[in-house]
């Protein structure tokens, strides 16, 4: 039996709507971040091989961290499960590049916007021009034509099929959530994004993303700097 | 037949060792930075979804980027490939674990660590030093004390095995291989992470490492910022 190590506004929710959509018995601990620091709390960095979200175990020892490394190893327990195509399927390719894609391509770049936001707030006031000027120019060089690209693709795959690897929904979808409500809550995603909207929209109307979220308790999944 | 579209000094590299080490056919095109930019050149980003390295197409129309996607993808033609342990091994944890933390981990720190270095070379000399203060500070806060985490961990691991999933290269080494190439170059690998030091001598004597590197032409994998 596997137990999820749930942080609060954090990337472990994409393992709780994992679980929840696989709907075989599972043991929740629910951690709070630390109301000061904003970080996960001393119990939960001690636990998590690199003091990150999320993390899961089980009564044979095993610990493991990085969500895609977790959502691999669940789905490696249900190798019928239709959310990892396989590899002789043709949605394969497309899921294997969402599923990647999230971490290796989006998520730096709005962890990057997350910090240029934190660093501007947390100067001085009388330098923060000064850091605000080379930090937006960065943002426009570097963060916002990288998230221009990535979002424009998400809309032409999202033109063409229902969820990111086709007509069902995937593992990919799940790894994306937290990217896509992340990017909405930022502004990335708006009314310019249709298909991204109605991603968003098909995902929160699923059933096993609803009983997350009531697991969860939060208004939302997503960590504000 | 797999076709390698590879980037000089880039993460394209991976593929490159992963193909020399599968030792079965593939094509390889190579591709030179923009001389004025450093970036790949126009044919390249038109090629690849997100416009980066690595990208592979085949003679059926895949199209295919992200590292860890086309390094799944190639594997799914290599199923009795060693070098992504079975489900059901004993190194299946610690294969998914290091496959996954390059990109979703080290690499984000990396690549900030980056971004903090051509922000502060490309200020005006006259705010350099309010620049070089408050990235200096994001820096020890959070690239550091993140950087430390990983390398510990990635000592810890070592002193255990000789590759990172047990007694075998696997394919998280090769997807690592950036990862510590660009940390050993940067000075976050030195003397003081004897394993980091001894699995990089293991990658750059292994023989397919060595063809990958005669087929790139270069001194070095890794892109200097």
């Amino acid at each position: 039996m596997i137990t999820l190590h749930h942080l609060e506004y954090s990337q472990s929710f994409r393992i709780l709507w994992l679980l929840e959509e696989i709907g075989q018995p599972y043991e929740l601990k629910l951690y709070n971040r630390d109301p000061e620091s904003n970080l996960a709390p001393a119990e939960y960095k001690a636990l998590s091989p690199l003091g990150t979200a999320p993390v899961i175990t089980d009564e044979k020892g095993l610990v493991l961290a990085e969500s895609n490394a977790v959502i691999d190893y669940i789905l490696d327990l249900y190798p019928d499960s239709p959310l990892r195509p396989k590899p002789d399927s043709a949605t394969r390719a497309d899921y294997l590049f969402w599923f990647h894609a999230g971490t290796g391509s989006m998520m730096p770049m709005q962890f990057m916007d997350g910090i240029f936001t934190v660093l501007q707030k947390r100067s001085p006031f009388f330098i923060r021009p000064i850091i605000g000027a080379a930090l937006g120019q960065a943002n426009s060089l570097l963060v916002q034509p990288r998230m221009k690209t990535i979002l424009d693709r998400l809309e032409h795959d999202l033109a063409e099929h229902k969820w990111l690897a086709g007509e069902e929904l995937t593992a990919a979808d799940i790894t994306m959530s937290y990217c896509m409500a992340s990017a909405k809550q930022k502004g990335f995603i708006d009314e310019s994004r249709p298909g991204c909207l109605r991603w968003i929209e098909q995902m929160e109307a699923t059933p096993s993303y609803q009983s997350a979220m009531e697991k969860d308790g939060r208004e939302t999944m997503v960590f504000s700097f």
